[in-house]
């Protein structure tokens, strides 16, 4: 690496940004983080400015939504991949547990290293049990090219419900080919994995996945989760968040 | 580096897109370009996918007045950073070739080992005298903060125009205070620099730039440079570029 450090002042318009990127560097240089993964962080910050980099009123039905689903759900599974464990690795951990999901590691730019260097950070943070690691990927996803169609045949392989927050469009679209309810964080409504699952959470994770966690614990036991989850329109959702956008724009 | 190079298929929908990431992520590799840059370059991304990933007519009218002022000036210095050497060396040696302008490695995150090879990537496609290295940047811009206040006597800090692709906030403010004229690349017409430059190209880099090193070539002897110039409205075009968007979204 080649940075000089620099400090952030704390009265920087943009310092919680600021500071979530050099988490994603710091992510980087621990060897969770891929070079790849910081350019779609970029890309995601970009889409975050134009949704005001706030948890909109939309988000926070579609994480109701999402909390009910995978609290009513028998086996959920959250897919992890780098970015996704070096920014919220505590709120992924809470979050598994909470709900009684399983925690698998997927990544696009797939290393045995990389996979134990996340799994490491997990469980600093509390998981217990990590799934999708080296040869226990022996499942495949029909129909995938990518390294992300190898699960585990105990996690994203039998899940009926899979969050993938941070997801790539083919994969989403092949676990809902595959008949699984699929729930998502991207802060582009307009992309195919927007489009394609079954519920959208248009935030940033940062953001995202401690309400989410927060929405699970509130839920717990609750009556109405599936009032709450067929209530749920996706694609209104993702209208009401464009609608956002361009009132930025 | 934890990356199993993946090969990108040509008849992939975002093909160039994801070459050109590969490109920076390699100019990563060789210590061109830090790791913010990779996250900028991704905000970059995004703003492109909403333009529609082509030069605009737009982007166009700002390249051609661009060029024209480039050839107007008496003294104009093209800013060079990590991301600008490791998208676009060659392009931006013929402009400056074409403009006789003269270039300048300026970087937000300092160090001298990176201008150094920022400087050789340059040389390598033909550029001659490379100013700002080291300790040739002995000048200061007043009122800023970050690295890139320091800057060469012989270049930026005389210039009469001063070309800033990939430019931050700060700087395009506080050179436009010093009464120079600047010019910049930026794919978010919303940003601070976008709106503080006289002239702003809302376009990729590694389209604008060729495009203009092409444009600097045909005026070049042009009775009508001062009437381009004049007749170039930026904050209309930004506007224009607004509306390209908002059709997207």
């Amino acid at each position: 690496m080649h940075v000089n450090r620099i400090s952030i002042p704390p009265n920087h318009p943009r310092a919680k940004s600021l500071h979530t990127r050099e988490a994603l560097v710091d992510g980087y240089r621990r060897g969770l983080v891929v070079a790849e993964g910081l350019i779609a962080h970029g890309r995601g910050e970009a889409y975050d400015y134009l949704i005001g980099e706030c948890t909109t009123k939309t988000a926070q039905r579609a994480i109701k939504a999402a909390a009910a689903m995978l609290l009513l759900s028998r086996h959920p599974v959250i897919s992890v991949n780098g970015n996704a464990a070096a920014l919220c690795p505590g709120a992924i951990v809470e979050l598994a547990k909470a709900t009684g999901a399983a925690i698998e590691i997927n990544l696009f730019y797939r290393t045995e290293e990389r996979e134990r260097a996340i799994k490491a950070e997990l469980e600093t943070h509390g998981a217990e049990n990590v799934l999708g690691v080296g040869s226990r990927a022996s499942a495949t996803i029909p129909e995938l090219q990518s390294e992300r169609r190898r699960v585990d045949p105990d996690g994203i392989y039998s899940a009926d419900t899979v969050f993938v927050p941070l997801e790539d469009g083919d994969r989403t679209e092949a676990l809902v080919k595959m008949g699984k309810k699929v729930i998502t964080i991207d802060l582009n409504p307009l992309s195919r994995t927007a489009k394609a699952a079954h519920i959208t959470i248009v935030d940033n994770i940062v953001r995202a996945m401690p309400a989410l966690a927060e929405a699970a614990h509130q839920l717990n036991g609750s009556k109405s989760l599936k009032r709450i989850v067929d209530g749920f329109d996706n694609k209104k959702n993702l209208r009401e968040s464009l609608k956002i956008i361009r009132g930025v724009i």
